[in-house]
């Protein structure tokens, strides 16, 4: 289905956003890491930077230096050819290569500042941040062994994700029905499609594949959301919170996620579904009584285990932005203009720090600030930049601004 | 130091609490985990109760699955001799016994209703809480066996703690000081006094004493506070959050846990330090703005990392007002009834639910509730009757109410 012309309302406030991102992503957001984040002594990131950029706590946090090394690196090939990019590129890629991974392979999700490992967490991600940056900074620094480190790592967490007890997760009781994690489908597709970008390659089409076709078992027959857990066979998992976890942020990104896979294996079915993620879980997930995207929510209404499952905080918003333009643009349907405003309308009223640059990144439920800091051991410089620049090219891309020389 | 005589208002601001503690453990609290808590087809119990008592997750979260065994011995064994409360320890001590442990002998911190394991958490609390209602259990119905498996048990845990690569947490960096973690002493400290009120002996009071030694370590010299982590050396942890973390409810927790080892041990020099203890957790613990024990606090005002920092649980207000009824009645001091008053009246403006009974457990920093759920993986039976019962009966034992006949 072709996109109909975009109304001019609708490119108004595309052409404006655009100007938006790039002023936040130049001035504030990149200048704000540039200044406060590299550890020029040891290597690699300092993330958890409180308001004015003071480091708080100088450990290094793997999913956090692979973020970051891939931000600075995608930058770098993507925005703007800066010897400062790529320079921030090898600090973290370099931190990487010497201590990301222990003697079995494996990622920690903690190091000290000069790398010795602190804390392991049994999960896939931190792996798939450090492969994801070692595969970007391979590109900007026409590595080939980095780009070939990033490949092996890819096959390794094909194989986490698919039995977990090799990551040291105990096996699934005898009997439990086989699931999908959706951050696993979301990172399989993500990882399969930047190594797509360089290089086509049949086993890795087959990651894609085999993950879109698992992230549909995803989707909220009633909601239609995708939620966090899905049974591989019938089971009905909504008995217990793990299979009625909705979160908002994360099935947003997903259908982006969907979005970009059509460029690999056009699928308008597929398309649609996506499309209509995008409108269903902006819908479940939006607050009505406070405004912005709730952080979890139970499909059913039921209780909830997480604390934290009313805040909001800062990734979901700016995924949600992403998702938004893009499905604008594609389709043209003036139907996203409403969400569009909303988005925008909540994320700058909320997030952005002009003061001391950078993004806020938790909010209580009523939208007052938790946390001042600008990173942590979870946000750090990822989130916000990857948004900003991917609204920004996806609008050039349109037409609707002009894209400078770089 | 004898205790000064009460003053009349501390006396009337005593009873009164003595009576609205014993109206919600016999009345509010006890009813709803005895109506609702109980799987009497799988044994254990259900923790995860909405509001009404509905059961939203089956899985059954060994810290809980150990603790609600304890209360209900407990309440057994000191409180009124019920039959449904030594059947209903029954129960949970049933449901330890057969699925509790691995082959390794390691507590899981969760397990399938039906008792297969699911997660283990590498920290000892899961068997720390077992072990006390293995204990508890133990006593309520003279079984050898099951107190010597609580022995047994106990000394696998303080090897645990001594050494957590036994739980498999990787080893510490090479020449990261050695370090205590406040949350162990304090399970130590309360263990061994549980046992040697059951038997004397001598390696146990050891292992108090050395908890007791380490915990005088955990204080901050400025503000007064027991810090969630200590070096055991000279080295100076405030240049990471881990080392400058404040948690209220647990220095006021070891605090009246401090109190109570002096029925083993007396000591002067500790009796004011936990006095103070006391004291400057609640100054520092306490929101001005909006009323309420913060949940955790950086002691130098910097970022926390956690999400839920700065929320208002139901436990460190509990715990807090058995610590200042503790206080007070032991010293007849007046400055103490201002603390006890305002605790009082947050907690019985926030927490209890006279329409379908228990607690809310979970409210943001404004004192709204964000949780309306009763249980969940983490709070169960235990905080709130633990706490109910000790205030009644130290304030029995001090004869400003009569303590009648059980």
């Amino acid at each position: 289905m072709a996109a109909s012309p975009l109304t001019p309302e609708t490119r108004r406030s595309l052409t404006a956003l655009a100007g938006r991102c790039r002023q936040e992503l130049d001035g504030s957001v990149m200048p704000f890491w540039l200044a406060h984040s590299l550890d020029r002594d040891c290597g690699g990131y300092f993330t958890c930077l409180d308001r004015a950029g003071a480091v708080y706590d100088e450990r290094k946090y793997m999913w956090l230096q692979g973020r970051e090394t891939w931000m600075f690196a995608r930058l770098h090939n993507r925005w703007q050819r800066r010897p400062a990019y790529l320079e921030a590129a090898r600090l973290g890629a370099g931190f990487i290569r010497r201590h990301g991974r222990d003697a079995a392979g494996r990622v920690c999700f903690s190091l000290t500042r000069d790398g010795r490992p602190l804390h392991y967490q049994r999960k896939p991600y931190a792996a798939v941040f450090v492969m994801l940056g070692l595969l970007e900074y391979g590109v900007a620094a026409a590595d080939a062994t980095c780009l070939a480190e990033a490949r092996e790592l890819f096959w390794r967490i094909v194989r986490w994700i698919a039995d977990p007890t090799l990551l040291g997760q105990p096996a699934p009781p005898a009997g439990a029905p086989p699931t999908s994690a959706l951050a696993d489908e979301m990172v399989l597709m993500i990882m399969a499609m930047e190594l797509l970008e360089i290089t086509d390659d049949a086993a890795v089409r087959q990651v894609l594949e085999d993950a879109i076709a698992r992230t549909r078992l995803h989707r909220d027959p009633d909601l239609g959301v995708l939620l966090e857990t899905a049974a591989l066979d019938s089971t009905d998992l909504r008995s217990g919170p793990d299979g009625r976890l909705f979160n908002p942020g994360h099935s947003l990104e997903v259908a982006w996620v969907l979005l970009h896979s059509l460029r690999f294996r056009p699928d308008p079915g597929l398309r649609a579904i996506a499309l209509e993620i995008i409108r269903c879980s902006l819908e479940a997930g939006w607050d009505a009584e406070y405004g912005g995207l709730l952080y979890l929510r139970d499909r059913d209404g039921r209780p909830l285990l997480q604390l934290e499952h009313s805040m909001k905080l800062w990734w979901p918003h700016v995924e949600a932005l992403y998702a938004v333009v893009l499905a604008a643009v594609q389709t043209g349907d003036p139907a996203w203009l409403p969400w569009l405003e909303r988005l925008v309308d909540y994320t700058w009223a909320h997030f952005p720090d002009p003061e001391a640059g950078e993004w806020f990144g938790y909010l209580d439920r009523q939208g007052r600030p938790t946390h001042t800091c600008k990173g942590g051991n979870y946000k750090g410089c990822f989130h916000v930049p990857r948004a900003l620049l991917m609204i920004v090219q996806e609008i050039e891309a349109a037409g609707l601004v002009p894209t400078p020389t770089r």
